[in-house]
């Protein structure tokens, strides 16, 4: 194989449940981005709110009409991360369409490709999670899309908004709708505190249905909070008491500033953040 | 290389450059859709229309920030269809960003990966360019996109509408916008007829610029006509003198029926056709 072809960090992979680095040219995720992925912590071996990334992979797969046996992908999951044997991480995994002909045309496309890839945990400096982080305002807006919600591979505006700033200084950009609307973080999702209630856009348009997002709308009840979604705008950003964005590998991030704005680190945030964590870390 | 990764029915291709059927599964095409593909038409062993394929792929590449050499990639091009000494066909060239980390972040992606395959000419019973085609009315809409026009990567709606009939009674189908605006067919742009004017959906917030849309408007003055964009119902469909759709493989289709509505094959459409046979089969 020419060099060229292969790269010089591959990360641990498997292909269709075999050790492997490359896919077919043919793929329907490279041709199309027809296929979905999800992003899993690993703690202790083991993956984190495995049941919400299998559901969402799932829905995701049923929408897309991708042939999907979610007990055989659940059994090659345990098997790729015992073969890792490392403790920690983050389990990337990609379902595609599988390989096919020239065309859009899925017809004949039975047979989805299974990608798994371990990597290591971000690493980020201080404690993002304790003392906040600011936001870049992107200028790319998030589109209005047909397939909103999920996780898919069509991901092209989250890559160009995150260009869009280098450096520490803001370790996650906000997305705003092409009305200007509140959407989500290039890789995370957005709420807003107001009293005990968490605010969170409405994801019927555009963004990701993140499975952080989902957890802390199936758990708030407990916790003494009520999730509310809907179309927020910069002002009602402006007028929360605390802003806090999540995801599955990081957890929760207060944030403490996006362009002229600034919050502190507010007591509901650091409630939310404490029993995400826990999870996280379990 | 075990079987599952490899295909059955590869194309003859090229990775950047040298003869390969697999790409990493660290690219970012497939990670993300994150990347550009051209569809060229080939006859006798010459690109057609390559000038503007080539002026495409170069705005979508400066959009996107994908380093891309084009003088580089035309003598790719040249030595491909070379080796291949197969008259005619139709080659696809994809160019991602290249390898990547995991992440949105695309920093460090300095080598974009170019792809190059070439496949038979589709087959289609009957001659459509003569005898006209129907169109399936898809149920799923075209989003707006931030990176309308482009012929990116990113093409989960064209293929799940493409999904939604077989068989050979629609050749191709109609996409509407989130507003039920018309936009384009599934692999094709669209054209109406009225008097001598081309009227074609804009395409500023969805749709692929096609490269034979963009012919027809740089030629359409030498040939009488008139060229207007704008933004178009079903109802300025249903009172379209003619329609027809083109692409840069197939050239143009008169469309004879969509749902209850029918056309006849008209002389205007005959005209641009045959202007557009003219090229494709230089």
């Amino acid at each position: 194989m020419s060099r060229n072809v292969l790269d010089n960090c591959n990360p641990v992979s498997w292909v269709n449940g075999e050790p492997a680095s490359l896919v077919s040219i043919n793929d329907r995720g490279l041709a199309y981005g027809d296929g979905l992925f999800e992003t899993i912590r690993v703690q202790a071996g083991m993956p984190t709110l495995f049941d919400l990334h299998c559901k969402r992979l799932c829905s995701g797969a049923a929408v897309l009409r991708i042939p999907f046996d979610l007990e055989g992908f659940k059994r090659e999951v345990g098997e790729f991360l015992q073969a890792q044997k490392l403790p920690e991480g983050v389990l990337k995994a990609i379902v595609t369409r599988g390989s096919g002909g020239r065309g859009y045309n899925p017809v004949g496309c039975e047979n989805p490709r299974r990608i798994l890839s371990f990597h290591p945990l971000p690493a980020y400096k201080g404690s993002p999670g304790l003392s906040g982080i600011r936001l870049h305002e992107c200028k790319t807006r998030m589109g209005d899309h047909a397939f909103a919600g999920l996780k898919h591979l069509n991901r092209l505006e989250n890559v160009m908004a995150r260009s869009e700033w280098q450096g520490s200084d803001c370790l996650e950009g906000l997305l705003l709708g092409l009305d200007d609307r509140l959407v989500e973080g290039t890789m995370s999702n957005l709420f807003m505190v107001s009293g005990s209630t968490l605010l969170t856009p409405d994801l019927g348009r555009a963004g990701v249905n993140g499975v952080c997002r989902e957890f802390i709308q199936e758990h708030a009840q407990g916790w003494g909070l009520k999730v509310e979604t809907g179309d927020y705008s910069l002002e009602d950003l402006a007028g929360a008491e605390e802003v806090f964005v999540c995801n599955s590998v990081n957890g929760i991030w207060p944030v403490i500033a996006c362009g002229d704005l600034n919050w502190s680190v507010g007591s509901v945030t650091c409630t939310v953040r404490d029993r995400v964590q826990e999870v996280l870390n379990a």
